[in-house]
């Protein structure tokens, strides 16, 4: 079986970590064949003939053909899974609505050389920031795919609160379940430990109330930053490995008994207006997602909710003459 | 059952590469726990904690405990693999000579270390150049460690050998067996074809000799700089995953019916100076590796071999005051 990845921006830092652990097998397993498609603007094309030289220098078992190309049309040509990485960044003296309409062009059009090239089960994975928005531009500028073939990704910040929690308890990562993040791949997220489960106990009877709204929320909305203040540059190996458990559980199926975060295009679970790119508490069997459904939410949790979901309303509003 | 997995120059960019891929379960599978101790110089200890904040961010199923440190002793300490990967690089006016005592004294460094601290059955591989003459001068440094622990990366030559002879052929990387690379990873190497098999089929009848002269072994011996060009930086995710295969074939053995390249100490195999870490064609079974015997090696091998064996010999001369 052989199947085709595009990944976009994939001569930046997220992209070198991403192209390598797939070719490596690690998203489709070491049997099925992948044919790389890689995506640059024109100034990067010579560092991306680096990056596909590199990975022809691995050998790997498992790793077909190569594409490099600044041509979206070719880069989506009858593609199975992409990961859209590029994307603008916010520049000096740039406002946020800037940042969104300079997105939302590259959005458009990528969503547009999906609809006429890929491959109409398509499964397309938002990483580039602003995440949640810009899927929702690619959707809508490919009318001939399913909106739900659109994700965006929630589940760096799904892992950073995993890993704060197994920090704060000394249990192991694997041991934690059921954590969920809601709305915006943004500061307004609300990562949400109602329901999660530490070692099989209820997270909620071990920590503290106060720990978890005035430290570990804030924390986990504000990683980001931390990291990039420790690095000197943003998380690019977690954001590549999240982006590889999030399309590999949507595509291979989530593990039993537990819960993922990913942000779908809401159908009004919870109250949340139609149509957004929203994170939900999510599982995933046979090639598809469900929203975990009839979760109880108090109050403290329905606002933070409500806030990001506000967020997003905003963003759409700013971008919504290129819908 | 767990195991301790230590990386040198752990914020590099070759080691940002290495340690995500081994915590995700790449080198010894994700049934084996790998508890990670990343070494860096004082002024790098910064950034390389964000590196172990993104390791954390991960929630890696087979990760266990992240120690992060400048201080070689603790970053040995029972350790069980070492991949020395920080070397330092040759800056301007930088004499071949000068950068291998500079480098001598790191590695004598790392070789006591490991001597008083790690596991009395650990494997070493050295990545970071000169690497064949750092892997002599840590195991020199390293009296109660079994010479053969120690181990310089040849498997990057390897595989883009591997790489260069599908490419001319149009034949899968997984169907290219019996490459070798003699001598020492440098452009004196000797890329050798004479027993490789390209679809089960010899590749001397297949290929032209001009061919394999002319272009092939110089562009194997020369790709590092290849890569160097169009990247703008050195190999990296391409040395790591070299590095990669080449512990976990050690450890968990080298493909049935096919050979891996390794640098390892001559045991005066093939007429090699005793002693030097010389790259041989190489299997492995059971955790030890054997150097592959009795190959005819035509003259014009012979002579390549015997260049390569030079260089080596020449390394150790301008650095035998530490040893």
């Amino acid at each position: 079986m052989s199947r085709t990845i595009t990944i976009t921006g994939a001569a930046g830092q997220i992209g070198y970590q991403l192209a390598f652990r797939i070719a490596s097998g690690q998203l489709l397993g070491d049997k099925t064949k992948v044919n790389l498609k890689l995506l640059e603007i024109n100034p990067a094309l010579e560092a991306l003939k680096g990056v596909a030289m590199e990975l022809e220098d691995c050998a790997f078992k498992s790793l077909g053909e190569i594409t490099v190309t600044d041509d979206p049309s070719l880069a989506f040509g009858d593609t199975n899974f992409a990961f859209l990485v590029g994307a603008k960044p916010r520049g000096p003296g740039m406002e946020r609505s800037d940042l969104l309409i300079e997105n939302a062009e590259i959005f458009s059009a990528q969503g547009k050389a999906i609809n006429e090239n890929a491959n109409k089960n398509i499964k397309v994975l938002v990483v580039g920031n602003p995440a949640n928005t810009n899927a929702l531009i690619a959707s809508t500028n490919a009318p001939d795919i399913n909106p739900g073939s659109f994700n965006a990704m929630m589940r760096l910040d799904h892992n950073r609160a995993i890993a704060q929690l197994a920090k704060k308890t000394g249990i192991h990562n694997s041991e934690i379940n059921k954590v969920a993040i809601w709305g915006n791949h943004s500061t307004t997220q609300y990562p949400d430990i109602t329901n999660a489960l530490i070692d099989s106990k209820k997270a909620i009877d071990i920590l503290d109330q106060k720990w978890v709204r005035n430290e570990f929320i804030p924390r986990v909305q504000k990683r980001g930053a931390e990291i990039i203040q420790a690095r000197g540059l943003s998380s690019a190996a977690s954001a590549a490995s999240a982006a590889i458990d999030h399309m590999r559980d949507w595509e291979l199926g989530s593990s039993e008994d537990d819960w993922v975060s990913m942000a779908v295009p809401s159908d009004g679970s919870y109250g949340i207006s139609e149509g957004i790119i929203f994170s939900y508490p999510i599982t995933c069997k046979d090639q598809e997602y469900s929203i975990v459904q009839g979760l109880d939410l108090d109050e403290f949790s329905l606002e933070s909710i409500k806030t990001s979901e506000q967020e997003l309303l905003e963003e759409r509003e700013a971008i919504k003459h290129l819908l």
